[in-house]
């Protein structure tokens, strides 16, 4: 770390998705350093059509390319770590992170290519890196994936404490508990800022263990010995599959894994030595008929009805390897993220139609911290100010509520959006900038070249169509060489309502003509003429504003 | 009710919506009568896309016109009984129901302009009523909607209770608690079948009381008298409505009511006497600015997080008539209905942005019994066969497996798939045969014109937008005059994709002059030529599937 006159502030920005649950991105900058805190990518929303995915706008950190010292990861899920490989084309420097978070990231960076160009180093808890005027401790958290990690970061201007997504898990299944002593022992030293997970801000009481869903599994297991199991889950869980491969060792079945993701994290895991597989107890996919349904465990992907993942596949009986028979039962071992519950009904429902029997209850734990695990880290870091981040604006304002109730001022709160600049140090801290951020769309291999026009457009498209006037006008203009013709899509259909369609084509021939007759040749106007005359007859006729686009040509 | 000779059977087939929740018609029939239980609506999967509402298919209906008697409905939902406006056209029968639900049906009746021509009439607790071979008693429920009642129906070949939605309140906010009396002793009678309500089969325990939600709003206007109250909730439920009342009135807050639905239900119920609003207690919207925040509340539609309801025009700062001030408290008092999460979430943000505090989670109770109450019904009615009804898939097998635990065989519990035909009497029941029934969309004035291949192209357009290629041939078809051009929607942004345009409009010139050189003129191996071509250029540089549409043109 060098050293530095000390009367410089601290800058902490958050690039994307504080508001919007799911990219996680922030700059922490100080005079002439900038490290970028998780660097995570976004699921598109339902009105973003057509969109695969959703990176945040990084032009800050292009702008500011000479500062960035290094990217600071928490952990290996996908809002965590999703964009690197989009953004480390254009900033590219070194990845710190925990053993199995590195391992995540270069599955991701072998897919495109990028694991020699790109520097990374894995990092212990409780061990520290230097990065420009920062340095960063790794702390040891508990979370849905394993070796998550806190980050405490040291600046001239103060330490941040950053919790990444935590609960506090006195069981884990793997490795230990929460460092919370060194949470305390950093607090001791004087706290900045904590910046702490926000999720669960509105739930009171404590998550449950993981261990709990063990003993769940293992009821389900013991009162279920006549039945092929099939069981969903997040496949970045690997703590969760961990506990279904031991269960099905005590029961004696063999376990069957599937779902891409689920089958790359497994490898990967296992690999790294976070997943013990005893000897003969996975079978692959296509020896499954060797064995009786009640010796069978699947792990499956598609806990969220997810439309492409395995699960969903087999609930619509289209998976290759696996159709569902009467008398299984499948068991959604997760929640439904927001949004993804009519989806998961939609699976249970066709599960169910199958003759399958669906517990979807009790059999999740969350990965997030509730209101007094927050309330015990607050207490333990004692921040002079409050940064609630991850989660919604209605959760980060729910940790703002409860770091209230423990006693910070509402002035030392601050609920951020992306793009705000907050800058402090130990006399204050206050909002002092906004910086250009949003998100840029990737649909298909382009990346940004579909924005909100386009998407108004396939919003209007998807909801009423769209009649498409084509017209041949004479070169000189004054004459209709063919056309007008009028073609729809998604608007009716044609073969039942073909008096409309040429009622319709009629309207846009007396407008035409209008037109030409009184001279008028502009292209421009005589589009304008065409949409009215039939935008008018159609809404009489249907009530409905299909997309109207007409086309001239020339000839 | 006619004498006939006790060897024929009832035959019983739902017409729509079984197993997609919300479109509630079931037609009962016996030699020459049919009686039609409730005539619902229902509203659009996702998938639907730019769909208004769904009708069920009456097609059954239509060809046994002559047999049927008369529409009976449970209660004054709109998957109850919004179909009527439009069935009533092709089925004109007289229409029976409680005061409420009839007052409320003559409103949509109105709208319609079919007052004149409906027959209808109210129909009290205990009474019955003959049509044809049928004799219908209603008896008297609990719902989340007042006057909601079940039906006892009579025939030869035995009796049916069909519970309507109820659930078992035994301290309604107004009226009677469920006549459980009345169930008793027509199951004392030996009943054929019991129809019982499935939606919260999958819940163990009770419902809670209506009346419990009155303890909370007591709570919540004690705890914040100094803030304004805005209470989003089902504009149906007129006993919560009437609680907010009574609570306002106890804390001296005027009742400000808004959103289209809510005004006309809280007009027709209180005409009715089914509210009761103390006078001075109701402000017109336009008063409120006369009376300071803390002494109003305002009821509100939007409790879904509708976008166009009057909660989320407030949320999003689009409300001509109120704007979200910090300080405000505004109350959710529904649960989202499967598929709402995210918008509800929304509408909570947004709230939570401009300042507001939020309250969304136990201030409402279920109006569907739990599987408690199931049991109790069951328990009383005795029946021979169950029939599950009301509910998705899952519920519906949920409430086979509650039946099957009080004793009912598994062959005597059937789950029916909308056109299924149970036939039933005393010796025996079967699903003997399956008639037409479906899904008639309804978008603005056209009804059953939208189809899958208009929706499967909706889908298509929303996802990846559309190619227009327009080219103008010589009429004898071997040179071309002018194109071919290509105009997109909902593909790119065509000024940051110029390269991209010119490059496709390339590719689809090489492909017309190739077939144009080897003298293929014909229209459809044209247009497969540029099809061909352009797809597979657009899906190399952009791997994106967009709609092509060539359109050829002569002059």
């Amino acid at each position: 770390m060098k050293t530095t006159k000390n009367n410089s502030k601290l800058r902490i920005i958050p690039l994307g998705g504080l508001e919007e649950i799911g990219m996680n991105i922030t700059a922490f900058e100080y005079e002439d350093s900038i490290i970028v805190v998780d660097c995570g990518l976004a699921f598109p929303d339902d009105d973003m059509l057509g969109i695969d995915l959703v990176l945040p706008d990084i032009s800050y950190l292009q702008r500011n390319r000479e500062k960035v010292k290094g990217f600071v990861i928490t952990h290996g899920h996908e809002d965590h770590i999703g964009a690197l490989p989009y953004i480390l084309h254009e900033i590219n420097v070194p990845i710190y992170a925990t053993k199995l978070t590195i391992g995540l990231i270069e599955h991701k960076l072998e897919e495109k290519d990028l694991l020699k160009t790109t520097k990374r180093r894995v990092i212990k808890f409780g061990q520290s890196i230097n990065l420009g005027h920062f340095r960063i401790e790794f702390i040891k958290t508990n979370h849905s994936i394993q070796d998550a990690a806190a980050l405490a970061i040291y600046s001239p201007a103060g330490i941040v404490v950053h919790t990444g997504d935590f609960k506090v898990d006195y069981t884990p299944v793997f490795g230990d508990t929460i460092d919370l002593q060194r949470f305390a022992e950093i607090g001791k030293k004087g706290v900045l800022a904590l910046m702490c997970d926000s999720t669960n801000a509105e739930r009171p009481g404590f998550t449950m263990s993981e261990k709990t869903v063990g003993k769940t599994f293992d009821n389900i297991f013991s009162e279920h010995r006549e039945q092929r199991l099939i069981i969903a889950t997040f496949a970045s869980n690997v703590d969760r599959v961990q506990q279904i491969i031991n269960t099905a060792c005590k029961y004696d079945r063999k376990v069957v894994v599937d779902g891409r993701s689920m089958v790359n994290i497994i490898a990967t895991a296992s690999e790294l030595g976070y997943l013990h597989i005893p000897e003969h107890t996975l079978i692959d996919i296509n020896e499954m008929r060797n064995y009786p349904p009640e010796k069978v465990v699947l792990v499956t992907t598609g806990s969220q009805g997810e439309s492409m993942a395995a699960l969903s596949r087999m609930a619509a009986a289209i998976h290759k390897k696996v159709r569902i028979q009467p008398g299984d039962l499948i068991v959604f071992s997760s929640h439904p993220i927001p949004g993804n519950e009519k989806a998961v009904s939609n699976v249970i429902n066709e599960l169910c139609e199958k003759g399958a029997d669906v517990i979807f209850q009790d059999v999740h734990v969350s990965g997030h911290a509730c209101q007094e695990e927050i309330k015990l880290i607050y207490s333990l870091v004692r921040p002079k100010f409050a940064i609630p981040v991850h989660g919604e604006y209605r959760h980060l304002k729910a940790q703002a509520k409860v770091a209230h109730e423990l006693g910070i001022p509402k002035e030392s709160i601050f609920i951020m959006k992306s793009g705000d600049v907050l800058e402090l140090d130990d006399d204050g801290a206050a909002i002092v900038d906004h910086v250009e951020t949003g998100d840029i769309m990737v649909d298909g291999l382009g990346i940004g070249d579909v924005g909100n026009i386009v998407l108004r457009d396939r919003q209007h498209l998807s909801e009423e169509g769209i009649l498409i006037v084509v017209l041949t006008l004479e070169r000189s203009g004054a004459k209709l060489l063919a056309g007008p013709d009028i073609v729809s899509r998604g608007f009716v259909y044609v073969r039942e309502s073909e008096e409309l369609m040429e009622g319709a084509r009629m309207v846009v021939e007396d407008a035409l003509e209008l037109c030409l007759d009184q001279g008028i040749t502009d292209w421009g106007k005589l589009k304008s003429a065409v949409k009215d005359s039939l935008g008018s007859f159609v809404w009489q006729r249907t009530q409905r504003r299909p997309m109207i686009l007409p086309i001239i040509m020339e000839a």
